[in-house]
C-alpha cells in the first residue's frame, strides 16, 4: 500500500521539503515536477491536483502557502497595510525566495499561459487580501477606496525594487512607510 | 583605415542597432559582447570603454541611454514626477525592454558584481534624476523631503509590478496617480 509514500495530509510537507532541497542543490531552472515527485515520494497526479505548474508549486512553497490569509484586523487601515507589507518583505527576502523569484519572473515574461496562471493563482490572491483590508477600513468609516490592485502594487512594487533591482536590502521602517504612503494616497482627493 | 568600421561618433548607434537585431533574433541569454562587436563592426575595446558589462550595454540600449536626463522643469513637483513616471513607463514597456528586463533581473540576482555595477550605473543614475526633481521642488518651497531612493522606488516599483509581475498592462493614468501618491506621502507627517 505505497509504503514509504507520505499520506495525503503529508503531501504538502513532503513536496515542500523536496522543493527546498532541490532548489538548494541545483537552482530554479533545473527543478522539475518529475524531480520533485520522485524526491518527495509522491505521485505527479497529487502534485498537479494542488498546483497547475512548476512555477505555482515553487511559489507556493517558497513564498507563500497555497491559501494566504489576511493579517489579523488591527483596527486601522495603516496598521493592517503595514502588517501585510511586513509579511511581503519577510516572504520575498527569505533565502529560497531570493533564489527563485527573479528566475520565475523571467519565466513569466516568456510564457503567457504561465503568466495567466500566475496572475490568477498568486497576484489575484494577494490582491484579494488587500481588498479584504480595504473592506474592513471602509466598514470602520476610513477613507480606503476600492482599488486593491493599485494598493497591492504600492506595497509589492517598492519592496520588489529594493530587493531585486536596487541593491538587495530593504531600508528600516519600509513596511510602515509604505502603509503611510498608501493611506495618504487613498485619503487625498485627486488634483484637477 | 578600418573601412566599414563606424567612426567614433557612430559607435553608439551601430552598437544599438546590433543589440536590437541580435535580441530580436535570439533573445537576451544568447547575446554576447563578442557577438555585438562583430555585428556592429566595432572593436570590443570601444564597447568596453562605454559599458562594463553586457547587462549595462543592453540596458543602456533598450531601456535608456547612457546618460539619462531629468524631465524639463514643469514648475510643480507632482507634474515633474508624473513626467518621470510616464517616461519610465515608456522605457519599460517598449518591446525590447519587455524582452530583456526579466532576464536581466535574473542575472543580477545571480551575480553580485554585476548587481553592484547595475546599481551604480542604472539605479543610482535614476535616483539622481529624482533627487534633481526634489531639489527643484524644495527650491520652490514645496514639501519634498530628500529621500530620492524611496521616491524612485514608489515610481519604478508599481510600474515594474504591473508590467512584469501582474499581467503586463499599466492601467490608464498610472503615472499621474503615482506622482500624486508620492506628493501625498512627502507632504504627510509621519504618524507617531
Amino acid at each position: 500500500m505505497n509504503r514509504g509514500r507520505p499520506r495525503s495530509g503529508h503531501v504538502d510537507e513532503a513536496v515542500a521539503d523536496a522543493v527546498r532541497a532541490l532548489l538548494a542543490e541545483a537552482g530554479y531552472q533545473a527543478l522539475s515536477i518529475d524531480g520533485v515527485a520522485a524526491r518527495a515520494g509522491v505521485g505527479k497526479a497529487g502534485i498537479y491536483r494542488r498546483w497547475r505548474s512548476k512555477a505555482e508549486m515553487v511559489f507556493a512553497v517558497v513564498v507563500h502557502g497555497p491559501h494566504p490569509v489576511a493579517p489579523a484586523d488591527s483596527g486601522s487601515l495603516r496598521a493592517d497595510l503595514a502588517a501585510l507589507a511586513e509579511r511581503i518583505i519577510g516572504l520575498l527576502s527569505g533565502p529560497y525566495a531570493r533564489l527563485v523569484l527573479p528566475g520565475l519572473t523571467a519565466d513569466l515574461s516568456a510564457d503567457p499561459a504561465l503568466a495567466a496562471r500566475f496572475q490568477a493563482g498568486v497576484i489575484d490572491a494577494e490582491r484579494a487580501l488587500v481588498a479584504e483590508i480595504l473592506d474592513r477600513a471602509r466598514a470602520r468609516g476610513e477613507e480606503a477606496g476600492d482599488d486593491a490592485a493599485f494598493v497591492h502594487a504600492l506595497l509589492l512594487g517598492p519592496i520588489y525594487t529594493y530587493l531585486f533591482l536596487a541593491g538587495g536590502e530593504v531600508p528600516p521602517g519600509l513596511a510602515d512607510r509604505l502603509a503611510g504612503t498608501a493611506v495618504a494616497a487613498l485619503g487625498t482627493k485627486e488634483s484637477p
